[in-house]
């Protein structure tokens, strides 16, 4: 693992650094906050998981996560969104490869060889972590935005003994059935719809819903209102009778300064769990 | 005055509005952030200007300073750095021409036909903000990073019945000793030293003084510290015994992490000051 860059925020460090990954078989780069708490020993960590067209760098700098996590001394992990690389494939498209790994292992051609970032965020970027910073395992929680938000549901829905807490902004709810979603799976995953079923956070929640506190933040003026399809999600919840929060934000839409406005809430919110 | 986009943020609207400039001779985009207390009113107004190589944006989207402003019921400004365009004077190394504007009214060529900044800031944006922003003209504070905490300076001290309250991240704090500034100053103003002293803050500082409160951040792992000079300006207001707050932080450097892991006391500082 290689420093990229480290610069003191709010106390603690903001680093980002650089390794070579088996899963994606090219370089990653992803960005960790310690907060100043660190300097006495393991503290929780949050995932953020960051949406289309996002590498590490969007949420590090734009989300004012760092100011709240020093506050409540809990660790941040900005992952990248996919492989990246020359030798990588890609798409025209801001939607499809590099920037839009979508959180899935692909199985297809051409993206099968590198495009492996559920691996990569379950299981290569943890040992990482674990072994390189000091981070208590047993206290993680995750959050995400739109493509993230979409990551980090269904990654906790399936890991769930591994995550005290859970929430997302704006996230891809339903994306069986959207353009988000169907036309990635169908290249990543193929053509074969019950391959896509794992990785719809909707169909999750009714089917094994969420043991811990879980908390939704969705724009009322989102301009992807149609493509996340918060309503699926939120029948979900209703129909599993899961505890949850599911907050409908009054004029906000899909872009950072949404995601701003609420990000003290959201840390606090992890905070509560992965201290409690 | 077009608008270019408008988003919710923290319960007030982070704008981006593009203008034509007859001081610039092109078209100007700045932002402006309005706290959700304007709606009952006219609010106070913190001009924020940026450093080399931003636009309006870099701060507007990665300083964190909307969630206090809109605490603190304060309007935020966020203009441009330089003209821009492709008629536009430039030059290829990045603190010279566009992103590099140096606040001064240019009266050197290829400059001198677009490069007046000094008038575009004092003169002609107040003009169009409280034209069409619901902002207390007699409620202003200035702040700025870098070049635009030289800019915030140099104006505050060159206009000081206008503003009721300075502050500076790491600012230019004695251009006309240091390669940022001497650079620039010959090249938009020429190289009669003595026209550059009227944009020189150390000397300002202590030919001038201030009337109001001061307040001063730098890093002391800042790597530009050699042409920051911040002794310089310490000693102007050691000799001026101008009552100050001149804060050296342990470890931050000169990035956007150091300013935003202060803004909160920024801004609390000046609407102590602009309510007061």
């Amino acid at each position: 693992m290689e420093t990229v860059s480290e610069n003191r925020a709010f106390g603690g460090t903001q680093g980002v650094y650089k390794h070579k990954s088996e899963a994606c078989g090219c370089d990653m780069t992803f960005a960790v906050y310690m907060p100043p708490q660190a300097k006495d020993g393991p503290v929780p960590v949050l995932w953020y998981l960051s949406g289309l067209t996002c590498t590490h760098e969007n949420a590090m700098t734009k989300a004012g996560a760092q100011e709240y996590a020093a506050r409540e001394g809990i660790a941040l992990v900005f992952p990248d969104t996919s492989p990246r690389g020359e030798n990588i494939a890609n798409d025209d498209a801001y939607d499809l490869g590099q920037g839009a790994g979508f959180y899935v292992d692909a199985t297809e051609e051409p993206w099968a060889p590198h495009y492996k970032m559920w691996t990569y965020i379950t299981d290569e970027l943890p040992k990482v972590l674990f072994r390189n910073f000091k981070l208590d395992e047993e206290a993680q929680g995750i959050t995400g935005h739109s493509m993230g938000g979409h990551g980090a549901l269904t990654i906790a829905l399936t890991y769930p003994e591994r995550f005290r807490s859970l929430s997302a902004f704006a996230p891809i709810a339903n994306p069986t059935q959207s353009d988000w979603g169907r036309k990635q799976f169908t290249a990543y995953l193929g053509s074969d719809e019950s391959r896509w079923r794992a990785h719809d956070a909707s169909i999750l929640m009714e089917e094994k819903g969420w043991h811990g506190p879980l908390l939704i933040d969705q724009g009322t003026n989102d301009q992807f209102l149609d493509l996340l399809k918060p309503e699926a999600l939120a029948a979900a919840i209703a129909k599993r009778r899961q505890p949850a929060i599911l907050r409908f934000q009054e004029g906000y839409d899909h872009s950072y300064f949404f995601m701003a406005s609420f990000m003290e809430e959201h840390v606090a919110f992890h905070a509560e769990a992965l201290y409690g």
